[in-house]
């Protein structure tokens, strides 16, 4: 034993966590207890403070249930979320488009349409054309590669959000052609507010925030050999495009509707053409892991309620 | 706006909540943004590796009921509970003896007894004598001083873990005489367990540790003009004097019963003397606050079933 105090506690924690048999969960837990000491250490964190912190934790794991996931909603505005898949983003093979945060409000088994259809299947609003590619990291088309596509209504409102949640609308899956091309037909999403009728609304009402998403339209990306790509196009013009709550924008992602483009598919509509490119699947050298699994992240997001 | 990245997102987060009006909350804020970002980047946080993250702080959450407060007892685990505390401790003015966590099991209002008297009321064991001073940081006896005491019995349970949980026993407060002299009786307490029936317990059992707390006796000191001491006395030869679950025990705290001590007011009885010193309650000219008022830390850790 020795005597412990306010600098070698952590290595007293860190020694009696020093059996841990997984390895990456030891480095893990180490760098945790760390990182969370020396926090502690900085702001001189107070008993009341400390008390402060074990209630609002406590606050937001009562608050999850089925369809609400008060965790991940901490960990989109405090940027943690944003930075996992920023990170993830790195640990692939070859170039990719940028992704973004997949969200609550994935459903799998989407309605399958031809190209040049609509999602907009019972809502109605200003239309728009989104056309592009799906590339490989080379610039080349990649065919019958699946377009998953999600977003909310001129409301800001997703269908599972409506009174008919299980009905689904201003969703579907899309292949791409023989080049690799895709093209179809939705209308303009809205941005929307973040659920503030829990622990984190207060946090960021506390932060003076606005709570906010700019208007966006998600995507989900895949093909056989390539990485599954998770993003999102940002519509330039929102007033919260520079903002977002969820810190989910990043230059490359932000797009403005072209009202002329006679090389589009539907030269009269507004349009939004975004070629997306996909890195090839494969184990990861540098870290020794393959790509994240978006489905696994998907099942635990989609009981994220009103969360992104 | 501008472009996101790993690197990037740390600051554009900070920047979002700049506005937060309260300056300590800020300033809290801030550091814990910093450093839970430091952490994902340091251990390359996988999307997998952060959605067990958000399950295990679910289930913690889940956990903790009116009378289990599961995010103490981690906050315990990974010797932040005993971190603040040490902070704390140096906060004060003038020399007082080590703090120690206050722990699930203090009781207000309990039974008050003349010097001399057993706390152990309903138990039986093996017979001990508590005594000593409690002194000022001059070292003089402050008369009149409280000391409330609180133990397991001899199989490490408290009374409120017992069938008749309501009926107070091996707890009791003393006042001390008007040379700051205390002497009571009590029996031997035991080690024991946290709750391992918990996430908690399953991070402890990953963690190969025991999860076990050595035998300990709390005390809670106060007198008017002194700040308030929360601490315990580890009882030495206990076999996890030096692997405490929660990192309570510190060298200036572990006392060995003598068997014969001829100073002792009931010289035929296994006797742990220990002289307690206060400091004089005040501002705290360094950091601005007053101490601690445990009653509110009492509030919650009385919660916290049988976290410590």
């Amino acid at each position: 034993m020795r005597s412990i105090n306010d600098e070698t506690i952590t290595d007293v924690a860190l020694e009696q966590m020093s059996g841990t048999s997984d390895p990456r969960f030891k480095l893990i837990m180490e760098a945790a207890v760390r990182h969370l000491h020396a926090f502690a250490r900085e702001v001189n964190l107070t008993p009341e403070e400390w008390l402060e912190g074990i209630r609002f934790f406590t606050a937001v794991g009562q608050e999850c249930t089925s369809y609400r996931q008060e965790f991940v909603l901490l960990s989109d505005v405090l940027g943690l979320s944003a930075l996992v898949g920023l990170l993830n983003d790195k640990s692939g093979t070859g170039f990719h488009s940028d992704s973004s945060l997949l969200g609550p409000f994935y459903r799998e088994n989407s309605p399958h349409f031809e190209l040049g259809e609509s999602i907009a299947t019972k809502t109605h609003g200003r239309e728009i054309a989104l056309y592009g590619h799906v590339l490989d990291s080379n610039g080349r088309g990649i065919p019958q590669a699946s377009i998953q596509i999600w977003q909310t209504d001129e409301e800001g409102d997703y269908d599972m959000q409506k009174a008919e949640a299980a009905e689904m609308d201003l969703r579907g899956t899309f292949d791409t052609d023989s080049e690799g091309r895709y093209y179809l037909r939705s209308v303009l999403p809205a941005g929307y507010s973040i659920p503030m009728d829990g622990p984190v609304g207060n946090l960021i009402r506390a932060q003076k925030r606005h709570g906010l998403r700019p208007s966006h339209i998600h995507y989900l990306l895949g093909a056989p050999g390539y990485r599954e790509l998770v993003t999102a196009l940002y519509i330039d013009g929102d007033p919260h495009i520079g903002s977002d709550t969820v810190f989910g924008v990043t230059d490359s992602l932000v797009v403005k509707p072209t009202e002329q483009d006679p090389a589009s598919p539907f030269p009269n509509l507004p349009g939004i053409r975004y070629d997306f490119t996909l890195s090839f699947a494969g184990k990861d050298q540098a870290s020794g892991r393959v790509g994240a699994d978006p489905s696994q992240i998907t099942r635990v997001a989609q009981r994220a309620g009103r969360a992104t």
